[in-house]
Formats: structure tokens, sequence, C-alpha cells
């Protein structure tokens, strides 16, 4: 199941199924609960016979949103690669930073614009894959662990380089593109056979296996529900590989993930002010001159 | 007005507002809207007439919640006191270092309980102000700030010290407590005239005048405003002074300040296991030594 958020004609909030190209808004057939109709979504176990008898929408008459409009937190991790740490001369993974808070507030949709903020500050772009969580969750076993998720989607982790909390430097509005779908466990092959490719203005600059985690996806929803319950439609995402790099005004970036719908922003400098905090040329910044993908994996 | 989330007999989350000891179940007078009753509450211009005629309840009967049980997000200041700073050693303050978020699923109620996650970490008290937001607010001017403001209320940041991210090294689950009741800013004297008081088993730990800040709450507001869209209920903390030290098994923590009605947790070590992250021993820690409050000021 493909599952897509959208704004409707009426202005409301609904969610809907995608298969062989039609949009069915099955939002009516879901159980009362709290948040947006993809957590209802989320938090049910869909009849899939029942959902696909739910009235066809229009695609061009409604408004994409992001594939859960609004997680209660969406948890990332720092560094979850080796040579994204090799790149960003990290001396620490996550085995000792645990993972990092994104605003809800950030999210952005798919077809959608990343806002530069500041005309003087770094801001890179970071494709990786999240998972959406189908229970309320706490101390799960790593052995148990996936049995949480409800779906797989791609997120691009906006984040702006300097010595500010790696918290706010990740949570500037549109800083967290989400989607455009949630695609269930059972049409995304397993996570270690998963590739993702980035580009910016076509040109390959992130190309990675998920198996090469640090932290494996069973680890990460283990760690984080030890520390925080996780509820239906939260988001975890499983940190950036190398070739993280800085975008600009009229970019383009594309995500794609093995199985997943793929996911494209612009990037706008429109309205972009001078910084008021105190962070640029403190922390760790990558190498500003980027080496093509192909050069590395040689 | 002083309001008070609970949940009733049957279960239900519900607002209330508290007068001469009276508590008063308010939820059916609001206009709907998403989140808890206490979010509709924010969010609305409530007629306090009106509210006066609510149904009383037996404050004996419901259980106290987190004053905002689901702020879409939690913003705290990092270092925003000059002797707090001192006392961390920290190079940097809020202006460098901006703000950092904690996870709704943090919260915890009055008269409630602090877990500790782990035997071997250190956790310390830290206790604040926090504003909770009424209106969906984005780049406010500083001189508009305070009216996005829909009151106040005490909030005590749980830190656990150490190398680890900070917005998670704050967002274990309980480690933010809130409440009990959010007071709306005409029964509240002027920012600049308001005393923090947090002690831990009777002892004056902390004791600050928040016109100490280094970021005044307009200035703290209109920043996080510029960074991320604030909405209805969302809870923006001042950051911590002085005092901040460490807790265990059994301690009781009070935080009072001038005009709210004080909060009050008790610490409990019971589940706690060793920490599986790495982060002991890096990242900033205060002295261990307390120095008590009286020798500071002299």
């Amino acid at each position: 199941m493909r599952c897509s958020s959208f704004r409707d004609r009426d202005g409301r909030t609904r969610v809907g199924v995608v298969r062989d190209g039609a949009l069915r808004d099955v939002t009516d057939l879901l159980p009362d609960g709290p948040g947006s109709p993809v957590r209802r979504l989320t938090a049910s176990a869909p009849d899939h016979r029942a959902l696909a008898g739910a009235p066809e929408v229009d695609p061009a008459t409604v408004e994409v949103l992001p594939a859960v409009p609004d997680p209660t937190k969406i948890v990332a991790a720092p560094v979850n690669y080796r040579a994204h740490q090799t790149e960003m001369s990290s001396a620490s993974t996550i085995d000792a930073l645990g993972v990092f808070l994104k605003a809800p507030s950030s999210l952005a949709a798919d077809r959608g614009v990343v806002r530069l903020p500041y005309v003087d500050r770094r801001i890179d772009q970071e494709g990786e894959l999240a998972a959406v969580i189908g229970r309320t969750a706490r101390h799960v076993p790593e052995s148990e662990a996936l049995d949480v998720v409800f779906g797989y989607t791609g997120l691009l982790d906006m984040t702006m380089r300097g010595g500010e909390d790696r918290s706010l430097r990740k949570s500037f509005d549109t800083f967290t593109p989400l989607g455009p779908t949630v695609v269930t466990p059972d049409e995304v092959p397993p996570i270690d056979e998963l590739e993702l490719h980035l580009r910016v203005n076509g040109t390959l600059r992130q190309r990675a296996d998920l198996r090469d985690l640090i932290w494996g996806l069973p680890r990460l929803i283990a760690y984080v529900s030890s520390v925080m319950t996780l509820h239906p439609g939260d988001v975890v995402s499983t940190g950036t590989p190398e070739g993280v790099g800085e975008v600009h005004d009229g970019d383009r970036i594309d995500l794609s993930i093995t199985g997943l719908d793929a996911l494209t922003v612009t990037v706008s400098g429109e309205g972009a002010t001078t910084c008021p905090t105190l962070g640029a040329g403190r922390g760790p910044v990558p190498p500003s001159e980027l080496t093509p993908v192909a050069e590395r994996r040689s």
C-alpha cells in the first residue's frame, strides 16, 4: 500500500491510497483517533479490500501534503554511516551522539520548496530513508522493532552548518521534505537491499547501500523507543550517507530509494536575510568541494 | 485565568479553569480545533464570564496532566543566563547556540515522577519559566512578541550530562514536568519582576531574577518564530539560571515562580539500566559540588 496525504478542494486534510496511478480517498473508512487521517491510518489495521473500494479523486484537484503532515515528533540519526563520519571529520558517530529531534513544523511536501533562511550561512542537503511508526512503542526489543513500522518514505534532512544546536540547524520551516508516499513494508525489499540516490540538478551527489548503516533500523528504533515513547505517525530517519553538499537558490533536489516513490523539491533563496546567531565557522563542516560519486567509489 | 489539563473519570482529556480553589470544566464551551482542549483554549479568545459558569469538578476525582499535554513542539534556550554560562564553563551562550527542541513525549505532570533512565549517568534539574503560545506565529517582531503568549507556567528541563546530542539528553520520557497551571499574563507581574526559586529536598539550589535573562522573552519568541512557525499550545522555555545539580532516586524537586502555581515532582531510579550510548565524560558538565545559593549571592 502507498499512502499519500493531501488537502482536498474543501481545504480538508485527507489520506489516500495510490494504486495503478489512481488516488482513492480512504479517510472516511478509518476509525476515530487523534491527528491527521494518515496518523489514524498508521494506527489502524486497514482492511485492504475495503480501502480498494474508496472513492477515486482526481490528483490534479488536490494539494499534496508531507506524507505525514503532523507527526508528534521527528527523530533522526546524526552520524550513521562511516563514510559520512569521514567527510565530516567527526570524532563521534551515533554510538556516542545518540539521536536528535527535528521540528514537525519543518515538514515540506513533494514538489514543494525548501526556503533558505539566510544569505550568509551554508545549507546542505542530506538524503535519508525514514520509517513511519504504526504503534505506540516503548522499550521495544531489537528483534521486534520492525513490527512497529507502518511504512517507509524518503526524507531530506536539510541542515545549516555551524555551531548552533543541531536540532535548531535542522528545524527551519521547509527543512524536512517528506514523501510523497508512505509505502508499507510488504511492497519494499528488505532494508539491506535498498539503495539511495540523491541528485542535485541532475548530478549524483549521494549513493549509498542501506546495509552500510552503523546502527541498522531495528537497533535504531529499539534505542529510540528506550528513550522516548513513539506514537503512530512518528518519523524515525536513519541518517545520511556521504556526499552532503551545499545547495543554492534555484537548485532542484531529487531523492530516490529502491521501492519508494521519488521525492523532488526546489530550493529558493527568496526572502533570505542575514543570520542573527553567531555559529558560523563553528561545528563540523564537510569540504566545500564536492567529490563526484564515481571518484569516491573508485 | 489559571488553566489546568486533566483526565476525567471517563478517561477524557479536559481543560479546567481554577479559581478560588474551584475547578470548572470549560471544555464544552470551546470552539472546535486540533489537539487537546487546552490547545483549543489557547487558540480561542475565551469569554471569561461564560467560562465562570462552567460545571464544577471535584479535583479529587481527576488525574492531573501536564498543563499542555500535547504541544506540537517544545523549544528551549540553552545558555541564557551569564551565571549559568560560568558554572557550565561554556564558551557559548544563546547568542551562538540559538535554541533547541525537547520531545513532547517527555512531558510529565505536577505531583508526577521523573524517572532516571540510567544508573551510570548524571541527571540534573534545571528550573525555568516557560511561555505557552496562543497564536500561529511566524516572523513576529520583538515589539509584538508578547502578544502571541497565551500564558506562563513552570518547566523543569531535566538533563542528562554528556556528549550525546542536546535534544536527546533532554527528551527522555518524564524529563519535562510542566505546570500545574498556565496563568494568563493579566495575572502575572511583568517578566522583569519575576523571581524563580528551585529547591531539592527543601534546600534552595536555584534563585534567579528573570530580568537577568541574556535574551529576554520578547527577543526569544521573535527569534524562535523567525526559525519555525509557532502554533497554539507550543511551549517556549526561557532557559535555566545557575544552580543546576544532580538529582537522585527519592529526591523531591519544587519549582516556584512569582505569580505562578508551584510545580513539584519526585525522582525515581526504579527500572534504571546502564546507558547504551558513549557520551559519558564528554560535553560541558557543571561542578559536582553544589555551592549554596546564599554563598553564591554574597
